[in-house]
């Protein structure tokens, strides 16, 4: 069941991605909202509060709020999932398993994964295309007890995010996401076809349950020009964190 | 004047990040919430839902929120200000423009800075450094309307974002951010002190006033290793986005 705020986010966000606001336009005010939805005042401000979250609406101005923008951002599942996010943008997407075994976790996955250091994980190494072409190389850890779910994939499964889905019943809700770029080592270039020591996007994540349980700690290495990371932050929301260095060591 | 749900926010945000709060623990009720602040149930809501946009807190689970994580995102104008951020973070940090002049925009930086093609910029090369070593190099483009109070500062002035809001009174609200990664150019390779060819995390932003107004649009290169960008979503708030190739078009 989605909560009633989401909902009129999600009407909301449809208004203004379809122009049906325009860009510096003003919402209605929170009492002309709870009007017309036939909720409270506190619920139009949790749903509006998703979307100035989201960037599409500014800080409030008088009774009013502005709106900024007509982009809509990607789902949670569209980012965390390869194959529909490129389905969503109109591209040919396929992937391929290399290589899959099962170990113990180190220290660095452990914390990650909320295991103990030597706890069984899946090892998985898995290339990336786009129109045929490879863009990505993932080498992704996951924790012991969602292992056997991922061992029961093709090897080619298009949308692992979807099949695990389908076959276990796993939500994926939170994510921590680390980016820089790095230079291509021997495997990356190898399997990318590029130069070793060329520019590569680094983007490692962990993804948790609703429960906040993680599931997977993955670094994902994109050849340059391939793929842009786009952020929203505001005075309100402000979800990008810089910081000096590499990953500082797990919580 | 900072919004009640937004001084209810910042204390429970510190009560998490001090430990108050144990990664997995329970937030108090709405209602005990309410009664607690003496506020209403909507403000509340409101607060919870900026921890929630920041990661701090999951999804509901009955009537409860569970903490996930106890590190606190970086405020705004410490994302925005190299200098406030380098101190935030413990850190020494230089700044110094090595070119700056007026130009008319291109069509790229109209479109950024909701200026006519050919309208008056103010481009500006400004170097950082961290501990005496160059990591960061800034092209700055300001729309004209503040060229005046940028071209005031001083050439080796600490923090553009402090010194424009005490003399300009200029507030930025909202950033919009393309983080990818570039191969070092000529001019790249000699300022930052790296090989030809080498990674670069490029940072590519735009920055508005709480009216939505573009203030700058900044190409940012950062020496490989020397930062990395941290992104929290979930499904109620995800603000992060993947797109094909390089930059989209302008919207």
């Amino acid at each position: 069941m989605t909560a009633r705020y989401a909902r009129i986010a999600a009407e909301l966000r449809d208004a203004i991605t379809r122009g049906g606001y325009a860009v510096g336009a003003q919402l209605p005010s929170e009492a002309e909202l709870a009007a017309r939805f036939a909720v409270s005042r506190g619920t139009v401000r949790q749903a509006v509060a998703v979307l100035a979250a989201e960037g599409l609406v500014g800080s409030r101005q008088g009774a009013r709020r502005i709106v900024l923008g007509r982009e809509r951002s990607q789902s949670f599942a569209e980012l965390h999932s390869f194959a529909q996010w490129a389905r969503a943008a109109g591209h040919r997407a396929g992937g391929r398993v290399l290589a899959q075994r099962r170990r113990g976790a180190s220290a660095v996955e452990a914390a990650r994964l909320a295991l103990r250091p030597g706890e069984p994980v899946l090892s998985v190494l898995r290339l990336r295309s786009l129109e045929g072409e490879p863009v990505l190389l993932e080498r992704t850890v996951y924790a012991g007890w969602i292992a056997p779910a991922v061992e029961r994939l093709d090897a080619d499964c298009e949308s692992v995010t979807r099949a695990l889905h389908d076959g276990a019943g796993l939500v994926l809700a939170y994510g921590e996401h680390f980016i820089d770029a790095v230079a291509a080592g021997t495997e990356d270039a190898r399997l990318l076809a590029v130069r070793r020591g060329s520019p590569l996007l680094r983007q490692r994540r962990v993804t948790t349950t609703p429960e906040g349980r993680p599931v997977e700690w993955s670094d994902d290495r994109y050849r340059a020009g391939s793929v842009t990371f786009s952020i929203r932050n505001s005075v309100d929301a402000n979800p990008l964190v810089r910081q000096v260095g590499d990953l500082r060591p797990a919580r």
